[in-house]
This record gives C-alpha cells, sequence and structure tokens, in this order.
C-alpha cells in the first residue's frame, strides 16, 4: 500500500485504472470474462495479462480458470482490498483536481 | 496533444499534475517562483526542473529568469495551452472516476 496522501502507482497508469474501474462497476461476486474486458477496453491479450498480473499480485483483482480447452473462461473480479484502495485513489485524485479548479479563473 | 478521450501521458505523472494544479490555482498573469513552487512540493531542484522541462516542451508552463547571480530568480506560470489541457484531462478522468462511483455497493 502506498503512503496515505499518495497517487498509487498500481492504479495510477492509466489501463489499470481503467481495468479497476470497469471491475469496480460490477456487484460483489460478480465478473467479467477476460475476453469481455479485453473488448470493452480495447487491449491486446498481452496487454491486458500484463497489467491484470500486476493488479493480481497487489491484491486489487482475483482470476478463476474455469473449463479447459476451447470451453475454458477465466473471470476476472475486484476484491474488497481492490475497492477499498480504488475509493481511496480516487479520493485523492478529487481533491486534487478541486484545488486546480478552485483558482482566479474559473471558481466555484 | 493527446487523443480527445486519453489521458495525457505529460499531465498525468504524479509530480506533473501536482506541478500544473499548483499553477492552476495562480490567476492568469501570477507566477511562482522556482524556489517556492519547490518548497510547496517537498521536490528535489533537479526533479523539479526535470518534470519543468517537460511541462515547458509540451507548451504548458512558461519559466523565465529574471536577475542574475545570487539575487536571480526563476518564474514559472502556466500557459493558457496548459490550462486547457489540463481541464481537458481533469474531464476525463472526472469521468471515469464517475463511472466507477455507479456500482452496486455505492450507488449514488
Amino acid at each position: 500500500m502506498p503512503a496515505e496522501d499518495e497517487l498509487d502507482p498500481v492504479i495510477h497508469a492509466p489501463v489499470r485504472l481503467r481495468v479497476l474501474v470497469t471491475l469496480a462497476t460490477l456487484r460483489d461476486g460478480d465478473d467479467l470474462s477476460f475476453t469481455r474486458l479485453q473488448e470493452l477496453l480495447g487491449l491486446t491479450p498481452g496487454n491486458l495479462i500484463t497489467h491484470l498480473r500486476k493488479l493480481e499480485d497487489a491484491g486489487y483483482v482475483t482470476t478463476a480458470k474455469e473449463g479447459s480447452g476451447v470451453t475454458s473462461r477465466t473471470s476476472v473480479s475486484i476484491s474488497q482490498q481492490g475497492r477499498k484502495a480504488l475509493d481511496n485513489y480516487t479520493a485523492i485524485l478529487r481533491q486534487l483536481l478541486d484545488s486546480a479548479s478552485a483558482n482566479g479563473t474559473s471558481p466555484h
């Protein structure tokens, strides 16, 4: 885990941020197939595998392979730890972005 | 300039994002000294110089040296192009983060 006020580098990489955000839209216990996730994000299998591995190493996503051969399906879901890390990341980032909006040219 | 819906990699690096956000809080025409910016962000001179150079190359910030020797001061300010790029980046990121919040566990 990164420092409390630091943008988690595991999440900050744009592809991984998009993966986590997409998985976070699922209800608890639901998952997406690897193939569907790949389609949604427009990624090559190799690219998605690389980033999923980093997210899995951090404990933010879990993957499970069901079946074998041509009928196999790899499911991907976000963990509770992943949701918590994403929430924390989002809060830090929103605070940072809000401070930029509070400037002289576009006050609110 | 990156694609319309892509997170600008020049801005996305956390240090550069913090630099731009800090400069964006200034009114048009105002600047910060290099030393003050360094203090605010807790960066080494070398680290700040590296990132300012990338922001300057992209046309997002301008720097100007006034005076010489021990009394010299380097001023740093955000350009109109930099404000526009930051606004665009912020809009893309907020949209992405909002789509994560619209999930089953914490709806709003």
